[in-house]
């Protein structure tokens, strides 16, 4: 049983803020200063270049692969870490487009987020072979899968409206269709169990700094199915992807399994972080952490429709169909977030009208929705969204 | 006239180290530490979310992009921080094929550095239209440039051996064949003057661990020269080089300038490290960088002359030809650094016999290039290379 207050601990959250954005920029673990410190001074400052011997640096990109594995079913020597979540995402799709040549279709919804729609294009005129991206609803995906598919590239859980995909049912019906799937966890890793194993997932990329608060700008992952890793012709072919790095090579010779989808120098520093953020999930059953969250959403549902006149649910009520958000439609989303945002209730808001709450257990506790929802109540019933200051559009949604 | 006594005081160098593999990685700014702890404790910590316009995260690519830029000849506005210099080349390269269609070849040197081969091969397959990449000797590069050539992508200065190519006339005579130019500029930036804007490069890329000091993995940049940029279509169509990224549009429409080669989330914690990094150079003066660096290479080459028979010069004994480094052959090259690290005089060994030292004046000084050499000449001496723990190969070497 997950000690939700004990994982709460290990978070610095500042007072007098709910902070219902964790699904976008995760909080400060409260182990990360001391660990980076370390890294800076420690590792170096003092061991200078011999830290990528003497502190294992080097094997930090596998190792963390790991620790994010088992969060997401996937074994061990089949994730790694590195680069950002629009590089991995291309990365994926590039191998696996690779593996079903002759087809050409790459399948995505119009739920999925726009970075993954635009690097999938962008590889798209890059290859130049009569490959089309077919977007269509979320509700479509399943009848759109036809002989013609090469991918099934999708987001698992909709970044406005939390809706979450069955990644089994739909990779199997796209293996049944011979095709590949592509599948972006950005916003289900640490947020629900998921089990890429199990679900004869064949790539999988998410990041690191929604639900697994490694910090702004964390790195990503990539995972690739063990029975596909070592055919794959890495586009993006990295020195440190090749078999022996520091032989010089001029000829680029993929490493075995998942090393060959690294691709430069791994940032250290930021490794660091995510190693101190991935401390937290050492005491934590992803099964309670999915319990708790479908108890906050479901929570939060009944008091915004009892509390909040104009505000409509855009997220799935039947909380097997969502993820770990909830969200709602208000013409005046944009400025009833910021007079939250000013309130100390930080959510975040999604063009063109959705306020978005994102639900983590580890450190949002029932009696904070209930407060949440009293200050949204308050602003909504007084028109508080009415001013100036909510109205300004700032550079960052 | 830069201090150079002052700059020094700026790092935090171990006792009983002599570090001459400032060329790999750069030592840790005093200063990192105080900025990185702010950037978590009162930017993530404190404001969340909120901080990527409060703290103005998402402008610091193109703000470290300027500060970089000064050291590069390049304009404000014409560089972006962020991702790996191998995926920024492959950038590079892809922006600046699309801009010479119907041309063939790609060509580089022997002596350029294996990732950036291994990414030019990656992007030429993917692009399955032709394209030959045509590596020759470094001298033999002028006469190799025909009316065939698409790109020129050299690195300036060789990682091996430290020969400097002449960006200036390559460049010209690249440009003359009706070719444009990829610049690496790894062993470059912050080794010596450079100017993009008088050299008329067309692109170039760097990294920012090596002379600017700023951390294991810290991010790469990429120029564009202003009279290419807007005409780039970028194959990395990440979601942060969208015109207006916050909008979520379905259809990727690139930003004016170079905010186009922006792809994902910014790295903000690495991000503060390199600013911190950034401000030594405000103290410093390059052509007095360069004067020193010379005249630390050339007591380095009549030490090891004079004292250290069996080491071969690799490097130019032309300072004018050379970057700011010094390599020796010798064909026990690589016990020969282990004992001398295991002494306090780090370098390091490139295969398959090159012993290399990186020349930095910010931290450097002439008396401690005679004490390494006097090392140097005790193992050469006593061939106290030839012991077990320092012929016992380390996966990083």
């Amino acid at each position: 049983m997950t000690d939700f207050a004990a994982t709460r601990r290990c978070f610095d959250l500042p007072d007098g803020v709910i902070y219902l954005d964790g699904n976008s920029l995760g909080p400060l673990p409260r182990a990360a200063q001391a660990r980076l410190a370390r890294t800076l001074s420690e590792e170096w400052g003092r061991e200078l270049i011999r830290a990528w011997n003497s502190a294992g640096w080097m094997a930090e990109p596998r190792r963390l692969g790991d620790r994010i594995g088992r969060l997401i079913g996937a074994p061990r020597g089949t994730v790694v870490v590195g680069d950002t979540l629009s590089l991995r995402l291309y990365q994926a799709l590039a191998a696996a487009l690779e593996l079903v040549p002759g087809r050409s279709v790459v399948l995505s919804d119009s739920g999925n987020f726009p970075s993954d729609l635009y690097m999938a294009k962008g590889l798209i005129r890059t290859l130049d072979r009569g490959l089309e991206l077919r977007v269509v609803a979320p509700e479509e995906i399943e009848t759109a899968i036809d002989e013609d598919l090469a991918v099934l590239m999708l987001t698992e859980v909709d970044y406005r409206t939390g809706r979450l995909h069955d990644m089994r049912r739909l990779t199997r019906r796209a293996h049944q269709a011979g095709a590949l799937t592509v599948w972006d966890l950005a916003h289900s890793a640490g947020a629900l169990p998921i089990d890429v194993s199990t679900a004869e997932a064949d790539f999988a990329v998410g990041c690191t700094y929604k639900y697994l608060n490694a910090g702004p700008g964390a790195p990503a992952f990539i995972y690739a199915a063990p029975r596909h890793v070592d055919r794959i012709e890495p586009v993006l072919a990295g020195w440190l992807g090749h078999q022996s790095p520091f032989d010089f090579d001029p000829d680029y010779r993929p490493a075995a399994g998942i090393d060959r989808l690294r691709i430069g120098t791994p940032p250290i520093l930021a490794l660091a972080v995510l190693d101190a953020a991935l401390d937290v999930w050492d005491r934590v059953d992803l099964a309670d952490v999915r319990r708790a969250s479908l108890a906050l959403g479901d929570l939060l549902i009944a008091e915004v429709e009892r509390r909040c006149a104009g505000l409509t649910l855009a997220s799935p009520r039947d909380g097997t169909q969502r993820g770990s958000q909830v969200s709602f439609r208000h013409e005046q989303g944009y400025a009833i977030m910021q007079a939250l945002i000013a309130r100390g209730v930080i959510g975040d808001f999604r063009a063109p009208d959705l306020i978005r709450f994102g639900l983590t257990p580890l450190y949002i506790r029932e009696s904070e929705i209930r407060e949440a929802v009293e200050v949204l109540e308050d602003i909504v019933r007084n028109r508080l969204w009415d001013r100036p200051e909510h109205q300004r559009r700032l550079a960052v949604t």
